[in-house]
C-alpha cells in the first residue's frame, strides 16, 4: 500500500511537470529488476489520462547531422514556447556501450533550454527492451505535459520500424548525395517516412542539396500512395540545421500533416492500432518469458536443443514437447 | 495405435519415393485441423533421417521470367539424372486466391518429367503457416529422396526471408534494366541473394542485360563480404531461360558454393541455425494458440482490447492482465 502511495505521488509529481520526478519516473521504467517492474506498472497506471503530445521519429545515418537538426528545430520550438523531449533509441549501443545522446553537450544550447528536456539512452538494452521502454518513456513525457516527444534513431533499419510503430510521424534526415548513393537509402525505411529532409543546403553544397531533394521527391512519387497522407505527403525537402533556415517550413508542413490525420480520423486510428500492437508485442515477450521461466518447459527447450541442433529431432517435434512440458504447468 | 501404424505406414512409402504417398502427406501437412496436425506430427517423426536435398529459395518479381526459367533449369537437372521437387510460397495467395503455381501447365515439359515433382502452393494460407507448410514439405521431399528442393518465391519481401531462412542457397532472378530500375531491388532482398541472375539474356536484350549484369555485380561488390561465402560470391550472372543458355554455369557455381560450404562446416552451421529458428518460431506460434484457446485469458484479451483501443488502459497494463489469467490455469 506504502509504496502504491509513493507511486502515486511520483505520478502526481511527473503529471506536474517536476523535472526530477520525471527523471526518476523514466529510470524507474528502465530497470528491469521485478520489484522495480512493479512499481513502474503502478506508476504508469497512475498517470493522468487523455495528454497527447505529439511524437515524431526522426532516422537519419551518422554524419547527416541528426544532432545539429535537433539542436536547431528544438530550439525553433523551445522559442515558441512548445516544450520539447527528446528520447533516444539506439539498439547499437547495447554492442558499443556507446550512446548517441550520451553528451549532452551535443545539443549544447537546447539541452540548457527551459522548455527541453533531453533524455539519453541508457548504454546497456536489448532491441525488446528498447521498444518498451521508448514507449514508456513517451508516456511518461505526455503526461508531464510536454507538447512535441521526439524519438531519434540510428539509421539501421529495425530500429526504424520500431521508432515508426510508436510516433505520429516520421522524419528521415539526408545529407546531400550523387545519383549513384541514392541507392543508399533502404527503400523500406523511405516507405516509413513522411517527410525527407535534405540536410546541409547551404553554402557550396546547397546546388547538390537541391539535386538530391529532387531525387527524392522523384523517387517518393514512385511509391504507391498511402491511405494515412494527405496530397502532396509524403515529400522532400531541404534545410540547414547549421544556417537554420527551413525549419519553419518543416513544422508548417507537420502541423499541415497533423491537421489533416487528426480531422480524417487518422490519427486516432494509428495511436489505436500502436496501442493493440504495443499490447500484443507486451503479451508476446509476456509469453516467452513466462516459458523461459517455466522449470520444466526451459529444461525440455535447452535439452530438445541439442538434438534438433545436429538433426536428430525434427524442430517441429521438439516445440510440441516444450509446449507440453509448458501446459502441464507442474511448477 | 492404428493411427500411428498408418501413419508409419505413409513415412515408408514417402521415403520409398512413391509420389501418390507424397502428396498425400503434404496434403496432410497442408491441413490445419487438429486431429490431422497430429497425424503429421506422428508422419514427420517416422521419417527417415540423415537425407539431404539441396534447398535453392528463388526469387524474383513478377515478369522475370521465374517459370520458364524453373522450367529450364529444372529440365537441365532432371536430364541429368537428378531428381528434381518444386515448391512455392505465395503469401500473395492468401489475399488474391491465387496461386503462383495452381497451373502446372506453367511448367509443361518439367511436370511431366519422371525426375521432377512440382507442388502447386494452396490457396488459402496465412504467412505463418506458409513456413510451417513449406519446412515440412521439404522435409517430405527430401526424405522422399529428391536431390534438389526448389522452392519459388515472388518478390514481395517478408516471404523472401522466411524463404531464405529454410534453404542452402538463395537465387535472384532479374530481368535486363535501365541504371534507375535498379534502385527498384530491395537492399535486404540483394543482401540474401547468393547468386543473382539476370534473365533474358537473348536477342535484343542481350546488351542491356551485360549492363546490368554488370551493375549488379558492382552493387554486389559494395556489400560487406559474408561469413558464409567462399571468394567471388555472392555474383552476378547472366542466364536465359528462353534459350537455355547459362543453365550450365549456374549449375556450376551452385556446387562450388555448396562444395566450399560443406568442407567450411558452414553447411551445417546454416542448416543447424534455420533448425533452431523453426523450433523457435514453433515454440512461439504455440504459445499464442494456446493463449488464444485459454477460455479466460481470450476473454481477457478481447475484453481489455477495447480499453487500449480507446486510450482507456495502458496497453502494458492490458498484457499484465492477460497474462495473469493464463497464468492462473484454471481452465
Amino acid at each position: 500500500m506504502a509504496q502504491t502511495t509513493g507511486m502515486e505521488r511520483l505520478a502526481a509529481d511527473v503529471a506536474d511537470g517536476k523535472r526530477r520526478a520525471l527523471a526518476r519516473a523514466i529510470t524507474l521504467i528502465e530497470s528491469q529488476k521485478p520489484s522495480h517492474r512493479t512499481d513502474a506498472q503502478a506508476l504508469l497506471g497512475h498517470l493522468p489520462k487523455g495528454r497527447q503530445a505529439l511524437r515524431i521519429g526522426l532516422s537519419g545515418t551518422p554524419g547527416v547531422g541528426k544532432s545539429t537538426f535537433i539542436e536547431s528545430f528544438g530550439m525553433f520550438l523551445a522559442e515558441q514556447g512548445l516544450k520539447l523531449a527528446v528520447l533516444a533509441v539506439d539498439p547499437s549501443s547495447a554492442r558499443t556501450g556507446g550512446s548517441i545522446l550520451g553528451d549532452k553537450t551535443r545539443m549544447d544550447r537546447l539541452s540548457r533550454h527551459p522548455n527541453a528536456y533531453i533524455r539519453p539512452s541508457p548504454s546497456q538494452s536489448h532491441l525488446g527492451g528498447v521498444g518498451r521502454r521508448t514507449r514508456e518513456a513517451t508516456m511518461l513525457c505526455e503526461a508531464a505535459g510536454f507538447d512535441v516527444v521526439l524519438i531519434e534513431t540510428v539509421g539501421v533499419g529495425q530500429s526504424e520500424t520500431m521508432v515508426a510503430g510508436m510516433t505520429d510521424l516520421f522524419l528521415l534526415l539526408m545529407a546531400p548525395a550523387g545519383g549513384d548513393e541514392l541507392q543508399g537509402v533502404k527503400r523500406g525505411i523511405m516507405e516509413m517516412a513522411d517527410m525527407i529532409l535534405v540536410n546541409k543546403a547551404d553554402g557550396d553544397l546547397k546546388p547538390v542539396a537541391t539535386r538530391t531533394c529532387a531525387d527524392y521527391a522523384g523517387a517518393l512519387r514512385m511509391l504507391r500512395k498511402r491511405p494515412r497522407d494527405p496530397e502532396g505527403f509524403p515529400k522532400a525537402m531541404m534545410v540547414s540545421a547549421l544556417a537554420e533556415s527551413g525549419l519553419d517550413a518543416v513544422w508548417a508542413d507537420i502541423q499541415t500533416l497533423v491537421k489533416w490525420r487528426r480531422e480524417t480520423g487518422v490519427w486516432d486510428a494509428m495511436r489505436s492500432d500502436q496501442a493493440l500492437g504495443w499490447m500484443r508485442d507486451e503479451v508476446h515477450s509476456g509469453l516467452l518469458a513466462a516459458l523461459q521461466n517455466h522449470t520444466k518447459a526451459g529444461a525440455v527447450y535447452a535439452q530438445l536443443e541439442a538434438d534438433v541442433r545436429n538433426g536428430a529431432l525434427a524442430p517441429s517435434a521438439a516445440a510440441d514437447a516444450v509446449l507440453q512440458a509448458f501446459a502441464h504447468n507442474e511448477d
